[in-house]
């Protein structure tokens, strides 16, 4: 038996309409060389309409990717409504990659028209001229456009197409499964691997990033993503936070200064902010020299990598602020999972308490997941057992955009996320390494990543990197490989005893390998690929 | 261009798994007759697989509908689950309509099973001879079954069902647009209708309920649901609660009783309570003269019709609760807007905010609304302008099941409310009048409600009824039909010169009809109907 409801598409340009109608005065935020930036919803309305008319103009049509190559502003989000609304693909570039990289995801998903920051446009110059498929820049702000070179005369001023165009575009209803925006992930290995949104899919990801216990967007927020928009839709804070009518705090291009930082939220109020890890460590330290009202921030959301339990605790102590880790992937919408505090665990004792928020957290509503072993069966939910991570929901990737490795990553309609997690009793999640980085010892699995945190707590060690060598009983054992600190000596036998206080026996490391260096990707994260081959051949002493 | 996300069903499945894996220790509580019954999450998990098993063994198939004539319990959330979740469809039927029109409604609906209370025997017994679908009759607890008479014996007894079924039921993945649940709607006149809600609609609505500026469900929360389960999915809290793994609270029986509704919430430490104003103003009449510690209660969610700015402004006063206003309908969800203050209202003197407090409130996200005139144009949000409202979202019904009268209430994709409404700049609603009921004069629109409401506001007046009358010039002017209080007196004059201190001159009424009372319909409304068949010939005054 069918239902008898309406069928009211699941797109963006529902939040669009609600926010400049119900919410018109509510304001957006940025911070500019010169000052605070400020428009209201309604205005953002305006110009967002302006801008479709302005694309339409100059022939983008629906299903049209549409690049953007900016900081967090104002005129970001407003690309962020005009060219999903108008059935065209939003593709936020990563102005932190390399120019040819940044240029083959641009010509991998057929960008026709880039929109660039002004004070980009010097990067950006090294981008252009490896693009195959775009046809048009649009250029944001009065900045000096001498960058851009023989592009220059090609290039449209993005204020004017404005100025000149009608800000009643006549919005469509579009197909809910119609593509909103792309995002690729940029992965150690390889090119990188394009995930294409659908309105639907960021719709229900908005409604779940609103509800209470996770990010919790109202009206009466003050939201500051310092997340950059074109990592994951900056969480896609930007869509929630319009479906709430929240108020909207963008650092522009300081969003790596924490002075900056701590300015925005004492001079806007913010009551809530988003971001990775380092920002807050660097808001932390400049807060601690120069006292700040603070009072405003009630929650940070803090992922994208593991969250230290000393920052959580340095800002609820010193600033009654919750910092909440959040855990997802560009692949996952990306909200997966959030560290709040269950009830039931509020009495525990305060090491306890933080010990459960230092984990990745609770898998979101909308989102399920399982942990794999390597039979393929569930395993228990003991703190203990590691599985891989697997993820299932209307906001988690389906397959990669043209891309044959999909059939890797995708299994029986579930997103092998590639990493290796723990979940306890309460269904906390906690990651414990990449699936590729585990040692797999006689069919157990021993997590590197544990091995080398607890290493790099030994006094001596300064850097320690745990890889699986080829073992002919054990299939793999650990090898540990050591840096030892200037001026400061250890030994085998010395590391391995350290390690016997906290891990069973089986996990120890069959040997340590002292190395001058850890190799490491550009990207500055241990090479981990390049020490299993020079140490394929290690012979493991008899154990 | 396609997304590339999964799709993952909106089915209410998904719930039920939730919670029974991430909340499995969050209880429900019912008060029942003899003290307080607790059950689990978990628990419930188990015995709606239980149900859906038992159901199945006796023949229910998917797209059957399952009737329950039932009390507010925790073996009523359970039907709630097993059968939306095996595939069929919940339809719960009105304990409180007459014997013949709960029959008529489960024939229209070709219910093939009931699931009845065991203390409603009496009532259902009446109900019985009348049934044409329905064969199987399963009994909830363990109260006599004599009522039922030669049907005792083809009756099942509920709890022997349950123990004697597996726990393992294999819930189906589902369509998401297949029907989940059927209200009928009582309407004063004709026959009820039929609402037929899809798992897609009741998820979202689901998502749309706990979003922090509605009823903002977690599991932090105990909520107490006084409306009943057979009115609108008791507001779709059940769903709501279970989908935040939030503590649930049931009056069973006792849901008209402010005693044992002030008990549940002192010794549960209910956070939030949803319910109708009359249980509320039984609550507060209640406390006054029994004192009890409401201080876990934070918020009252209030609808089914206007509430009193009085009942509001007592229970902020008296027991720091929020009494929030909603509005909604068996065809709208029903949750379609909410009265909370914007962030910028609360500097209002208190008088005003109580005056917005009052109105119906803002359309929720999710749902669109409109006002249209006569001539089917918008109408300006400008507190005065008065327009037929019409909604339109994924919880508002896009037909009546098998019923003719469809066409009339569904009009390009939208639903028409019946309502006519003013919106204020803020998008407030305030439902003015019935369509039907609203007096035409000339082209412009009279409220016969608030000229009602003035006019019993009169020291003379008892009850005071308004109506359209023909009229040659202005098609129709207002007559007003008053009943003079025992030993008072008052005159036309009297009363127009009281209306005319408070409306503009063309809103006041031609005529005054002294009438010994005001006909009235089975369930005590003023029966408009009927007045206007009594006085359409009636001759005006000249004016």
């Amino acid at each position: 038996m069918r239902g008898l409801m309406q069928q009211d598409p699941l797109i963006l340009t529902r939040f669009l309409d609600r926010a400049t109608k119900l919410y018109p005065n509510q304001r957006i935020a940025t911070k500019t060389p010169t000052g605070v930036h400020r428009e209201t919803y309604e205005e953002l309305g305006d110009r967002v309409g302006r801008l479709a008319s302005a694309l339409r103009g100059i022939g983008v049509e629906p299903g049209d990717r549409v690049g953007s190559f900016a900081w967090n502003t104002w005129r970001h989000l407003e690309v962020y409504f005009a060219v999903p609304c108008m059935g065209s693909v939003l593709h936020t570039l990563n102005i932190r990659l390399h120019p040819e990289q940044v240029a083959w995801i641009a010509n991998h998903a057929e960008d026709r028209v880039i929109v660039v920051d002004d004070s980009l446009l010097p990067a950006f110059a090294k981008v252009l001229p490896h693009l195959s498929t775009v046809e048009r820049i649009i250029v944001m702000g009065d900045g000096d456009r001498a960058p851009l070179g023989e592009w220059a005369e090609r290039a449209l001023d993005h204020e004017s197409l404005l100025a000149e165009a009608s800000a009643d575009f006549g919005w469509p209803d579009l197909d809910e499964n119609e593509a909103c925006a792309m995002c690729y992930t940029s992965g150690t290995t390889g090119h990188p691997k394009g995930v294409v949104y659908s309105h639907r899919s960021m719709v229900l990801h908005s409604y779940a990033l609103n509800m209470p216990e996770n990010f919790g967007l109202t009206s009466r927020e003050v939201i500051l993503p310092v997340v950059p928009m074109f990592h994951a839709n900056a969480w896609g804070t930007p869509f929630g936070a319009t479906l709430a009518g929240a108020t909207q705090v963008y650092a522009g291009q300081f969003s790596a200064d924490p002075a900056s930082l701590a300015d925005l939220v004492e001079t806007e109020r913010v009551t809530i902010a988003a971001g990775v890890p380092t920002v807050w460590i660097g808001v932390l330290q400049h807060l601690d020299a120069n006292p700040r009202d603070f009072s405003s921030l009630h929650t940070l959301i803090c992922g994208g990598s593991a969250v230290p339990v000393s920052l959580i605790d340095a800002f609820e102590k010193n600033y009654g602020v919750n910092v909440v880790q959040a855990w997802g992937m560009t692949e996952t919408g990306p909200l997966g999972s959030m560290s709040r505090l269950l009830p039931a665990l509020e009495d525990l004792p305060e090491r306890e308490r933080l010990r459960v928020r230092g984990k990745q957290g609770r898998i979101v509503a909308g989102v399920r997941f399982r942990l794999l072993d390597d039979d393929g069966q569930e395993i228990p939910w003991d703190g203990k057992s590691m599985g891989e991570l697997q993820v299932k929901g209307n906001w988690v990737a389906a397959t990669y955009y043209n891309d044959e490795r999909s059939s890797d990553s995708f299994v029986d309609g579930w997103l092998r996320t590639g990493d290796v997690a723990v979940a306890d009793e309460h269904g906390y999640l906690q990651l414990v390494d990449r699936t590729k980085d585990l040692v797999k010892s006689g069919g157990e699995w021993i997590s590197s990543v544990e091995l080398e945190s607890a290493l790099m707590g030994h006094p001596a060690v300064l850097e320690a990197a745990v890889i699986g060598v080829p073992h002919e009983k054990w299939a793999e054992r650990p090898l540990a490989c050591v840096v030892v600190k200037p001026g400061a000596e250890t030994t085998k036998e010395d590391l391995i005893a350290f390690l016997a206080e906290q891990f069973p026996k089986w996990w120890l490391p069959d040997d340590v390998a002292f190395l001058e260096a850890i190799p490491k990707t550009s990207v500055g994260k241990f090479d981990k690929k390049v020490l299993r081959e020079d140490f394929k051949t290690h012979r493991l002493p008899a154990g």
